[in-house]
């Protein structure tokens, strides 16, 4: 690198460092450690790889070679989850222990944490293989159970779902929204890990999907793209805050389908079970049992092109 | 790794295990291999660079090099096309032979469709320089043909959709659907493979777009973000199963322009030629050729906010 | 490989030549090298750490060793983009040039551009921080400014959005554009690099969102999923071409909230400063400033389902 360039460099330096001194907000200096975002989305396919034995791995298993898989896995699951785990609630409190370090207390309660989590793996595969069996009913297109698991974007969402809301419960909401952003990047389908979701869930098509916080949502619950369980608005108190801990999202009951781009808002509103929430729908008052929301789609005008000259 | 943590992980694959015992539906143990997610991935940025040479190669292409880059390329497309084509027969018949054998019959079937397949790249690049075209006359921001093959993501999901397209008709329909899925992922705009879409077809801004798999699009046809071609409902036999091989998706004709979030629905529902579809548009019914299908859009009301005290 | 593959291999590359001699659109052969879309998303990470320190990091940053990790990081990104730059010049005016010549012309303007760009880091850094506390502000679900920072896909696409904004104003379209379809693809939010945006900029959930070309957005402005702000029609010359250079595109005064899945079209559209556009509002006329501008949602009606057997 020649002089002046060299010397540019140093200016630069010293003016980025005279910025990050501004600021508090977007630096992260003497600070601890965050989670890793790379070492995270490793983790999910690693988890994947476990619910989904013989998907998404890349050899054949067998009876026989199995057991040495699943043991192997585990331990490598093990040793992510409670590293990561450990940067998390470091980051989240903001205390000036060391991660890194294998005695440090966020360490043992990351173990814990770890273990309560994958103690609850043969919970999530059975959720898991209803919200499959769910998608495979739901959907013409589907071929067999193996393409929702493999191929499905909605699938490949709720899957992501049910690992993050274990962890959101285990009090690791860092990693649990870390995880359900990269849902969101990958699909396009937004579900807050805090959202509570029953059995049989299926998400057709996903794009566009927003699921919020408070959200309930009952058992056979059928969704379809750009579809928004949203908040009306933030009940504030008397100076103005956001009061937490409201439910501010709709709760859906069990056997309703929601069909394209309806948006049912509110944390008073009830979609009552086996209702059938009609595309389009804008919806702010709740919805009684086994009843069709609709509205009639504003008329469709149709009228003739007025003549031109034919384009060349 | 201590003795308790060894003997918790003992215990947890024990209880993985027994998991894996209880539901079929989400194991492949003993089971046909299945295709590789990462190498189709792969597969589709080798076609990329087999259909628009120079764009996406990390080295300058001239006259002198390019019969040698085609050829290497072609073997390599040809080899994890073959091997990935054989995953896809074995593990959608589920017999018991072996792909990864290059004497069994799903490996020569393979080597016959693969073959097929490329025989189709001089017609798929005829139908991509025509939709290439048709981004860069539809949109006024586009600067060249240059940027809309390198940057529109719109051109992305049509590329591969033309790949998946003939792979659906060459009987690969698994391999079809984890590269439409993968399209859909990086575009939000979801194309089954096999909707049938004529000449010179443009997708603008592409996310939230939905095109279901029995629908067929005429030649010029420009589409809009968030556009639904959907299915009102599915036709079912007297014993309520969906009755497969309808026409469930609409029938749009050529020079058809629809608007963002536009949802057109139904197998009987045919937009005729020159026809326009407006923004937000809610179609049940066929719209005459050579017309525009609008609403009045809800009358927007405008009221004056109340008085409150300004904000800190 | 036998012979036959070998003749089979030889005929399809004959054929594949052959359809790139028919039509110059999709090919680059002779011509000037295009930039790499790897290096430039390459680019954006490394960008993000320096206008992060600490959070997109595998180390620890301390007073320590921040001098010394941003002294790396800056000769990095120098290297990485004059060439990228260059690349992107070359291509655009289609010289003869050789980019890759340390001493042709493309690359002393690269790196007089990269050094513009670089100036600017600081009041990007500003203009960033502005950004995620406003986001924090906005969103209750939002734990800190670290969460804002680290996961939200909102302000991942402002973050990219106002690098690539800065490249746009310095000449260089194509990295500019590459970027902004990159945080298309991860976020689902479709910024054009040459709309004007303000202070204090938020968008929530993000999917779906579409930012026009020539749209100017004022300060705290706060934007939801799947809101379009986009062009009526393109204004043409008698000779039926698109006239280039006029605003098709809405203007957004200082404090305007929109809310999810609000289309707003029209280059003399103007939302006045403090006015709130509601959800699914469909706009193409000017609201006045401080006021609401609503729909009276299409009616729901809520109708019983017809009896009928219990599903099985």
């Amino acid at each position: 690198m020649d002089d002046s360039l060299s010397s540019e460099l140093d200016k630069l330096t010293d003016a980025v460092l005279a910025s990050y001194d501004t600021d508090p907000r977007t630096r992260r200096i003497d600070d601890a450690f965050l989670p890793s975002h790379g070492r995270i989305v490793k983790l999910v396919d690693l988890l994947r790889q476990l619910l989904f034995p013989g998907y998404f791995t890349a050899k054949v298993l067998t009876r026989h070679n199995v057991r040495f898989h699943v043991g192997t896995l585990l331990e490598e699951i093990q040793t992510v989850l409670t590293d990561q785990v450990a940067h998390c609630i470091c980051s989240d409190d903001h205390p000036s222990c060391d991660a890194c370090s294998a005695a440090g207390p966020c360490h043992h309660k990351a173990q814990r944490i770890a273990q309560q989590f994958l103690d609850r793996i043969p919970s999530i595969r059975d959720a898991l293989a209803l919200d499959a069996q769910a998608a495979y009913d739901g959907d013409p297109a589907a071929k067999n159970i193996a393409e929702v698991i493999y191929c499905y974007p909605g699938f490949y969402a709720v899957t992501i779902y049910r690992i993050a809301h274990e962890l959101w419960n285990l009090g690791v909401p860092l990693m649990a929204r870390i995880m359900s952003e990269h849902a969101h990047s990958v699909t396009g389908c937004d579900i807050h890990p805090a959202a509570r979701i029953g059995r049989s869930f299926f998400i057709d098509h996903a794009t566009g999907v927003v699921i919020g916080e408070t959200s309930r949502i009952g058992d056979n619950v059928k969704i379809y793209q750009g579809v928004t369980l949203g908040a009306k608005s933030f009940p504030k108190d008397e100076r103005g805050r956001v009061i937490k801990g409201l439910q501010r999202h709709p709760t859906i009951e069990n056997r309703v389908t929601i069909y394209a781009n309806a948006t049912i808002l509110g944390g008073q509103t009830v979609v009552g079970q086996g209702a059938t929430v009609a595309g389009n729908t804008f919806i702010t008052e709740s919805v009684t049992a086994d009843s069709v929301a609709e509205i009639t789609p504003p008329e469709v005008k149709v009228r003739a092109k007025k003549a031109r000259r034919v384009e060349s």
